[in-house]
């Protein structure tokens, strides 16, 4: 039975075509099924027309920055068109600088190279590892996980007003967990850090893919965000907003490109004189391929109308959830509760399941792919679970039992690509694998689940 | 009349298929023309092969080291193997890492990251911007630019040894010039650097798409290098090489895949286990793509026989320098004399000419692309072309009139997929803009030297 209504879906737009719809996977079970990609989360598919840009561009690739070839020219305008298109995409204001980074990882480690020496940093520690764990030499302040926003939002002011001494700060949050799919109240805790004196960094990586973000509206300072997640898949990541630190700081990565003038000194050693542009953070010849390929997903999203993709997602996570919900074995993670507004990531676990073997079982009797672990947010997940922080979930953690906690969670996540069929067959393969259990036996090897060959339940 | 001589030709190879080969552009003159990509050792036009490897992987794209689905695994699998193919093209030893970084850049800049506290740096004043300047606490000697590569290896034997303290030492060297594509003596100075006690990086992004690049036979410490000067231009490059010095030092990036467990501490901070695996400086999700992109242009270049690619481009770089040989205006850059072996980068000025204007004609009247400047290497152009150090050469310098120094440089520059008609056509061009000089004027707009649309000449 479809966990759909006709009558809901004749008012959503269609999913926008990806690459690789048209996959298909063996099964253990015998067969071949079309491969539901629900690991959005992790890395969304190409958009297709996304893909089809890069390959009408790619004969025509040159030295970006470098070249006085017609290819090189025309190489060059794409790039620069492709940042404004991106501060386009994101509201950029008038002084912002679009560094292109390889990741919002990557993103977030520039800034945190270019903070000043004596700024403090306030995280939560229910962020993924690329939000927690950049900051090396400033002083980080981890906050709680909080249980509302409106909880989050105190929890940060009374962190900023105490702070000793009262000097620079920095606050890193991000726009949608990257575990619960929660929506985080950016406008609100932007508000309050100003408010107290400090910046605020969006980390957009799970965000931008789901919804508009206006970095004006939402008054923030930066925001960094992935292109692989934002259906770009190409190696290239963006870091948005204000230039005072950027231009004020040394180089993220010393090379050409950034330097505008070099030259040995009578004393033997090297002057440098760096850009104040953006090129001063990315030394080193462009990506051009990955960037025109994150500002041809900015314009698709845009051209295809966001809230009709968001309308969209938001009928499959009600349809994950409802049917999730159906499950009194499946227990949903989540900060904020049940109204909290959510993008497509939902994480679960299965009483009496390892999660690792659920996952694999997902991929190897039903063709879909999704993630089990913590999801590079250990801090976040040990917390939903009610772990031991000591205790380190992996593949092959000993399943839990009737009542026992589970180590791992399972994640699946979705987005503009993903049609109605992928999300029924999801809540399908849960329902039955829950009240049936899989057909095969599952094992770890080399670190990975995989079917266990030698003991077919078939 | 022909640069080559027919009975040459029968015996080479034919140049590698590359996408743009077909590629036209307009001339100010009329008409088109077909693209001439002669400015490869700033970004190569992709092989047909990558391109068609890429394309036909995309549709199987999934999250590396993060999901349970078919195709998460398949993607690891094609990304470990990747790495494998690298390490077999450079001929790595068992305790070698393959890391994967966006550029030789980025490559340089990690290995920076990760010198000990107390390492000498010692590097040629001769060296690209992207080997020049990374080393930013190290103490760095820069070593005059030798007139021969025996004096190159006794410049640094006796810097090594006079080094005080004689502590841990690292010299970085370029395998061939980005300017004068001349071969460094790379063996002699590994076993240089070693017999004093230090380790040597070899900068191969102008050498490993022009030659065999044998990191256990040169008995060098760790090798650099670009995808996009490799035929590979999707924003991966490589730092292979001793695992010591990268197995201690903290990781490059921080966040996820480089963390295998993060947990908070009772007092309120963050405690971080880092992998000791190439994952340790690879954080974020890994460019898949632009790896594998990397592992099929090695592939490629093995399988076509990279002696017949290194014969058949040694028959070009021998009708550019008998071409140019013939115009007395025309002055070729050179540290090591004309019988140094070389690859095909070959730099030179010409008498009256401004170098930019010269590019500019190149490909607004031949559909020629060229590279114009200082190469992300002032120190050496300037050393070469006799430039006071704390002039710049750039687009709209004063044009050079008889007999006085050019401060800019033109650069060609070629490799696989080189035509026989592009290095024909070149020395034509050559030929006749210095003897009847370009039929357009030149200005600059904007930093670039453009048409001037109100001045043809024709």
């Amino acid at each position: 039975m479809s966990v759909f209504t006709a009558a809901a879906d004749q008012s959503l737009c269609a999913p926008l075509p990806v690459l690789g719809k048209d996959v298909t996977v063996p099964l253990v079970t015998g067969g071949e099924v079309t491969y539901a990609a629900l690991d959005y989360a992790a890395s969304a598919p190409a958009l297709q027309r996304v893909w089809d840009d890069v390959a009408a561009y790619a004969p025509y690739y040159g030295s970006v920055h470098r070249g006085a070839g017609y290819l090189s020219q025309l190489s060059t305008d794409l790039f620069e068109n492709s940042r404004a298109t991106v501060a386009e995409f994101l509201g950029c204001r008038a002084d912002d600088q679009v560094i292109f980074t390889r990741s919002t990882t990557d993103s977030l480690n520039l800034l945190a190279a270019v903070v000043p020496a004596d700024c403090q940093v306030f995280v939560y520690e229910t962020e993924h590892h690329a939000s927690l764990l950049p900051w090396r030499d400033a002083r980080v302040t981890y906050l709680n996980a909080p249980r509302t926003p409106a909880q989050a939002v105190e929890t940060l002011e009374r962190a900023l007003a105490d702070r000793d001494p009262y000097g620079p700060a920095l606050v890193c949050v991000t726009g949608a967990s990257n575990v619960t799919g929660e929506l985080w109240p950016v406008k609100e805790l932007a508000a309050a850090a100003h408010a107290h004196g400090a910046r605020i960094v969006l980390d957009a990586a799970q965000l931008a893919p789901h919804h508009p973000v206006d970095i004006a509206g939402l008054d923030v300072d930066w925001v960094a965000f992935s292109g692989h997640k934002l259906y770009a898949p190409f190696g290239s990541g963006v870091l948005a907003g204000r230039s005072d630190w950027l231009r004020a700081a040394e180089p993220y990565l010393a090379g050409g490109g950034a330097s505008r003038k070099v030259a040995r000194r009578t004393d033997g050693g090297v002057d440098v004189e760096w850009h104040s542009t953006a090129a001063r953070h990315e030394a080193g010849s462009p990506n051009v391929i990955g960037v025109y390929s994150i500002a041809s997903a900015c314009k698709a999203l845009t051209e295809a109308g966001f809230d009709n993709l968001v309308a969209r997602e938001q009928h499959l996570v009600g349809a994950v959830r409802a049917g999730l919900a159906g499950i009194p074995e499946v227990k949903v993670l989540s900060l904020f509760g049940d109204d909290a507004p959510r993008v497509g990531v939902i994480s679960f676990v299965v009483e009496g399941w390892n999660s690792s073997h659920f996952a694999a079982a997902l991929s190897a009797e039903y063709g879909i792919g999704v993630r089990d672990g913590l999801f590079c947010a250990h801090p976040l997940v040990r917390t939903l679970l009610g772990s031991d922080p000591q205790e380190v979930g992996e593949c092959g953690a000993p399943e839990a039992g009737p009542g026992e906690r589970s180590l791992n969670a399972i994640r699946v996540s979705f987005g503009a690509g993903t049609p109605d069929e992928h999300i029924e067959r999801f809540v399908r393969a849960v329902t039955e694998l829950v009240s049936e259990g899989a057909q095969w036996k599952y094992r770890t090897e080399d670190g990975r689940c995989v079917p266990d060959r030698g003991a077919a339940q078939l």
